[in-house]
């Protein structure tokens, strides 16, 4: 029997490969001879990068950066165990979480650091890169990246615009004379799951803003800023960024990575599923174990278990998903690949001391499935 | 396919019926043509009653009866549907919760109601009586249940003693000649799931009189009157109960049943399994589900799930068991027959949240239990 266990991590508990680890080790208890194949997912979002290192026996580097404010922090960025693909999360660098609460403020984060991150990966000699842009304390439209790589942004006296996102008013002149040029050879993937486009209602400044710290005039400002970006854009680089869809991510982040060359904005799990070949483990698994740390009516939309399920049901494997908590909504998952359900809560405790028995719980639960298809078996 | 759902009740949630209803309700949405037995199932305990009337299609019968502290309230008993078995609980009528909590005290609180409801059982005409003896407030060793049913016990003076376990160290002499006469053609079994002696350390006193409000002296002269009272026993009735397993319990009313005729002490699961022909069900069945709502290394002993799974490993039909919540020690119970354990929590909420949600969890929890075996059937 060939199990494939493929599931996101438990954020705030286990990794992805933690969780992975679980499964294996209460199936064993029952199968100690089927064959275990792990394959830790993400979706895009945080811990992807360790998820894709885990899975392709890949390694994490550390690396200096400009934080959100100008400062140095490190951050770090992954890279496959062939060396040919690099891992990057835009929050290493770029995150929300790297902020002082009282001091984020959109007008003034940069993604500066991110455009380090991908200046790194290009050192590294890889042919592609794989950027998951969730979770970033910026609304700069990606002109800090797009600077970190070499493009210039003069505004109408001839010197280059500073940090944040109140600087893109004052964009006269943009250049990608000098972007690097090793760009040319790399293809290039964006997790992107949101398909907002850069300006108004629905744009980044309106919709992500708040949440990074903008008030309602800053909100204003800032959507002003980004369209006089893009008209910019299309002025002079003849690029059409306001109206694509996902460019209003990451603060308008997916619609400055438009500017650079070989740039594919994709979903987050297909990005995953393709980079850890999961279709070519699947292919012949007589079962598929999945997971992530709660399932709701939110996991039909780009989350790792109804990904990795419709890669499973291409091959009419069974999928089974183990989740750390299950909403009243979650049914609609059956219709999208996900054969049966458990969520792994044994007693109810405080979420500090649930998130400690992540592993045990996890292992007890899976057992007790290996248990109920081993009585038919 | 015949399934037969036969699970305790979830305390403070969902009687034994509801149980069984929720889990065929998960189940029919994935095997509407399945073959659905409900077993209602208990202990000996709490909700033995309402089980047993639910298994039998019989009925609950209100009746005025005398509270431990001799003020009147309305008990209960139940009648199986073919109208030939009576069941009781004892804290019916000499339960615990009938007493006010400053108002516990063990030296004079009687168990005359009990002996009450046996009295309406004999007048229904049943020719076998279940008596459950758990959650008593009393430690009267059963006189004042005996009192009812016609028995006497007389003081130095001639005089019948008073209420409570302190009364008991008058007792001089013991008549059982006006005991009804109908006990004679009744087959009476007590569920009894404890095997403490009438007195001493393992008594009735010192192990169970503290939760019933005695303190340090009145265990001592509750345990004294218990002794004086067996020896009576053993002297004029030639009965011995001092040294008798489940002597001691529900305050030594063990020991007191044993002055009827045709009283059999038995294991409280092992009564409602014949109750229930339980066996007669499972014998050809695919599946047995029970549940319960908390399982821990203690199900092993003597609780609803373990005695249900040693009569299906009796026909090899295999076990699942749905439980509200699971303690890191409960895997003993693979050793006893349950094949697999799920439980239904699906995320952390307050006590009082969670047992609202009892139903809906444990339908989706069965829902997905048969979703895993449809996959492999």
């Amino acid at each position: 029997m060939k199990i494939v266990i493929a599931p996101d991590s438990f954020k705030e508990s286990l990794t992805a490969l933690e969780v992975a680890q679980s499964i294996e080790g209460g199936f064993r208890r029952i199968f100690p001879d089927a064959q275990y194949i792990k394959v830790p997912m993400a979706d895009g979002g945080e811990g992807s990068v360790q998820s894709l290192i885990d899975a392709t026996k890949g390694e994490l580097l550390e690396v200096e950066v400009t934080a959100p404010l100008g400062n140095k922090v490190i951050g770090f960025l992954g890279v496959s165990g062939d060396k040919q693909t690099a891992f990057i999360e835009m929050a290493a660098a770029s995150g929300l979480h790297l902020v002082p609460f009282e001091q984020r403020n959109p007008l003034k984060t940069t993604s500066f650091g991110t455009g380090e991150l991908i200046k790194k990966a290009l050192d590294l000699g890889v042919n592609k890169i794989l950027l998951g842009i969730g979770g970033s304390a910026t609304n700069d439209g990606g002109v800090g990246m797009l600077q970190a790589l070499g493009a210039s942004f003069k505004n109408a006296t001839g010197e280059e615009i500073g940090f944040g996102g109140e600087q893109l008013q004052q964009i006269s002149r943009i250049s990608l004379e000098n972007l690097d040029p090793r760009l040319q050879s790399v293809e290039f993937e964006v997790a992107c799951d949101v398909n907002n486009p850069l300006c108004g209602e629905r744009g980044a400044s309106a919709v992500f803003g708040p949440q990074k710290g903008a008030t309602p005039e800053m909100v204003q400002t800032l959507d002003k800023a980004l369209a006089h970006f893009a008209e910019i854009a299309l002025a002079q680089q003849n690029i059409a960024i306001a109206e694509r869809a996902g460019a209003g991510a990451a603060g308008g982040m997916g619609g400055g990575l438009l500017l650079l060359p070989n740039v594919q904005l994709k979903a987050g799990v297909q990005i995953i599923i393709e980079a850890t070949r999961l279709a070519e483990h699947i292919r012949d698994a007589d079962l598929v174990i999945t997971g992530e740390g709660r399932m709701d009516a939110q996991s039909i939309a780009g989350k790792t278990p109804v990904g990795v399920a419709k890669t499973a049901k291409q091959f009419n494997v069974p999928v089974i998903a183990i989740v750390g908590c299950l909403r009243e909504d979650y049914n609609v998952v059956y219709q999208h690949g996900i054969d049966a359900v458990f969520p792994i809560i044994r007693q109810l405790n405080s979420l500090e001391e649930t998130l400690k028995q992540g592993r045990e719980n996890l292992e007890s639960s899976a057992e007790n499935v290996a248990r109920l298809i081993k009585l038919k078996m």
